[in-house]
């Protein structure tokens, strides 16, 4: 058995490969997903989908009352998500999330006894997210060795981000390479009620372009065409 | 109306004194309480309390399955919550939790447009707790100012700490010249079904001690005595 790290996990193509990386490098995998409100709530079921297919030794669902302070468009049902381009930070950014998804996975780590946590984050196709550039997530690592038991007796906690600088193309055939099955993953922020992704929305242009720049079938289920 | 701050409000003495020191510093004060899972429920009725007897502009109760994840005291049933003083990093810690409760209040904090947030923790009476240190505080701050889009935009957040360096009899003597009225809050790790204190426990042990040192009446009610 590894060394045990925690993998965000949360139903789209990025984590997906983030955790396939992980597996690949000899770690005993935790996947971690959130039940925070979001809209698109078939993620939760692609990631127990993919969790399971990946065997992974543990998979949790944390909830989390994210809508309470709203936000987004993601999870505000008054904000509506664009289906076209968008420059800056856009609505579908979601307030501190990472920072949050990131704060729960350093309190399993430590349950866990784990001092290695994954996420699959991107600079390239970040869109204006400011909590997926490399110098938020160092600055994540310090704060979080300040914070906990672990860090405090010497153990640090590292994080993670293999994708941080691959391009879509890249982390599709890395992916595929690794054996991830793609079909099983859902990126779509607007999907219909059976998981299909809408094929206009930010997510969907990117992941379609992705495959198309690596030279890979897309396996997606689409709403239509 | 004064700029906006987020206030996390546990339903505690510190808590309640930190918002009371938030609202005299000019503040429109926005409390947050987490139902986290903890096994003393009672404090999340001491907090709704407290923020509407100090007429709070907002009150926000998120809730977070931390309780998925386990490893304390006050979450996992489990583990018994020692009815002693300790050493070192007790049971009672609960992994992550400041960094977890201050993420949400950053996200909320970034959605009403508020670049400050208070938070009642203490270097003096943290018993052991690493994220309660003035240089974790820091570090999250740091980490802050890189993760949202405020931050990105030149309006920096600014974590408070009011309690930091005070003793508990410090922070008594001030709420009380604040109006606080501690009757209404909860610092018990093992209240009764009415929400009286056990008298015992670390928490309680620290706050009796504070009021003795205050040369201030205890208005605390406990179980037995």
């Amino acid at each position: 058995m590894g060394d045990k790290a925690v993998i965000l996990l949360s139903g789209g193509l990025d984590s997906a490969t983030t955790l396939a990386i992980a597996a690949s490098q000899g770690y005993t995998c935790y996947a971690l997903s959130f039940d925070y409100g979001q809209r698109h709530r078939c993620e939760l079921a692609a990631a127990a989908d993919i969790a399971r297919a990946m065997r992974v030794a543990g998979h949790k669902t944390v909830g989390l009352g994210l809508d309470a302070i709203g936000g987004s468009a993601l999870t505000d049902n008054r904000i509506d998500v664009p289906d076209h381009a968008t420059v800056g930070i856009p609505v579908t950014y979601v307030p501190a999330r990472n920072t949050v998804f990131l704060s729960i996975a350093l309190g399993w780590a430590e349950v866990l006894g784990a001092q290695d946590i994954f996420i699959g984050v991107n600079a390239v196709d970040y869109s204006g997210y400011p909590d997926c550039r490399p110098e938020y997530i160092h600055a994540f690592e310090v704060m979080a060795n300040l914070a906990t038991r672990a860090g405090v007796e010497g153990r640090p906690v590292r994080i993670h981000t293999p994708l941080i600088d691959l391009s879509k193309a890249d982390i599709i055939r890395q992916g595929t390479q690794l054996g991830v099955e793609y079909v099983r993953t859902i990126s779509c922020y607007n999907p219909d009620a059976d998981g299909r992704a809408c094929g206009v929305c930010d997510s969907c242009r990117l992941r379609a372009a992705g495959f198309k720049a690596a030279g890979i079938d897309d396996p997606t289920h689409y709403q239509s065409g």
